[in-house]
């Protein structure tokens, strides 16, 4: 079997080492030769090759950033071996979901490895990443279920498990437990900021800021792709804050109490 | 040396775990006697005694709730040796700096260890807890410095680094770096509560939302002791979260964008 990686950095890498196996020849390619280097020398791919020569592999991922990734999709299938599969690793399923429709892509299976961290670059790919992780896929009404069933088998390969959400729900979802998440990890380094010092901080800092200087350019992309479901979700944390600012400002221990018993409740029910 | 412990919780119990060497006897009380059970089970103590036998110690130290810790100093230094050194470690410092001043006790020196986690009780002690900890000590300038001296000590036998801080920079400081995130936290998972699923999150959910289903009783209690900080801080991260909110609305992406950036750099500045 054949593999083509249409992008080297940390996701593609990863997916490059996480299939490495004798039985598949894994090919990639990158805008960057850094990139295409990095990801040669950390064996990620087998070998670096021309676009229009990766993409006639049996599987193709394009693994590019948001704001490109249209018009990566546009070069891949105006080249692409006409009977492979092509999936992608997009964090918005939205634009992705709209291209595949306008272009009749069928072949096409819009995809989210629920995974990644805070570095990037396939210098910090790994193996492991996608192990036990949710592979989410988008497929809509006309999306081949023949397609959908060789990428759910190749993420399998990759240690993930593949879960299909319509691509609104998937929106919506990665809104809330990863876009928010990250704007939260940065307003709370940036409200840091001002503090005479941080070096006193525990655990919990440590845990929440993680995330907190991740790459603007990758990052604006990504909030910016969900901008709409992002705001929304946003808006509601500002009113989950005010209702525990007021209730702190007339000191109301009930409510504070109200507020944190809710959330071992929803922590314990996430957790279940 | 004798090491007297009140309150056998999470935190006095690690003490006990922590402070455990041929050289030392380690007793403790608990109005609990489940506490005082599994402390001593556990070896965080070496034995139970009546309170006013423990704050015979050399050292006390006062592990109690923060709603709790004025009364329980009340009755320790109503029993207390008058040569020895007591402490505390409630995670609000304006109360008991107060309570010092009120009552004269210059041999009592205000701490907080930044260390902890999001389970409660001696079962989850451990004698790594402190382990390059901060430990934020409060003293007033009537604080004894010798006993100042004498809590630095021990705190760096538990192999944490002390800190001197004033107690209104102490407050503000944990208001950010403690209270704020713990807020956030439970912010998190109360919103991902309206879910359909939430399995498919990733490593940084996962990070943020660890002590997302804290205790609710100790927590109202820690973050209403520290009310007025904390609702400036939360007020600020309120407004923070408005000016992202904002720019997606606006789909300002340089903005989305220079936010991003200067988290990252203020998260630079924090780690180096």
């Amino acid at each position: 079997m054949t593999v083509g990686i249409v992008g080297l950095g940390l996701i593609g890498g990863s997916i490059g080492l996480a299939l490495r196996d004798p039985s598949r020849t894994i090919v990639g390619c990158d805008p960057s030769d850094e990139a295409q280097r990095l990801a040669k020398s950390r064996f990620c791919v087998d070998d670096i090759l021309p676009l229009d020569q990766v993409v006639q592999s049996d599987i193709v991922f394009v693994a590019a950033p948001p704001s490109s990734v249209r018009k990566v999709l546009d070069e891949v299938f105006a080249h692409r071996r006409p009977d492979n599969v092509v999936t992608d690793v997009t964090s918005i399923k939205a634009d992705v979901v709209e291209w595949a429709e306008e272009n009749k892509a069928h072949d096409f299976v819009p995809g989210h490895p629920m995974a990644g961290h805070e570095k990037s670059s396939a210098a910090y790919a790994s193996a492991w990443m996608f192990r036990n992780a949710r592979w989410i896929l988008t497929p809509v009404a006309k999306t081949k279920k023949s397609a959908v069933k060789t990428v759910e088998s190749i993420v399998k390969a990759m240690g993930a498990v593949p879960v299909r959400v319509s691509p609104e729900q998937h929106d919506r979802q990665v809104a809330v437990l990863s876009h928010l998440p990250h704007v939260v990890a940065a307003m709370l380094v940036n409200i840091a900021d001002g503090l005479e010092r941080t070096d006193v901080s525990g655990g919990s800092w440590k845990d929440l800021t993680r995330v907190g200087g991740v790459d603007p350019d990758l990052w604006t992309q990504i909030l910016a792709g969900n901008r709409r479901e992002l705001a929304k979700v946003l808006a509601d944390a500002e009113a989950d804050f005010a209702t525990v600012r007021q209730a702190l400002e007339r000191d109301d221990a009930t409510a504070v109490r109200d507020y944190l018993e809710r959330a071992r409740t929803a922590k314990r029910k996430q957790e279940a």
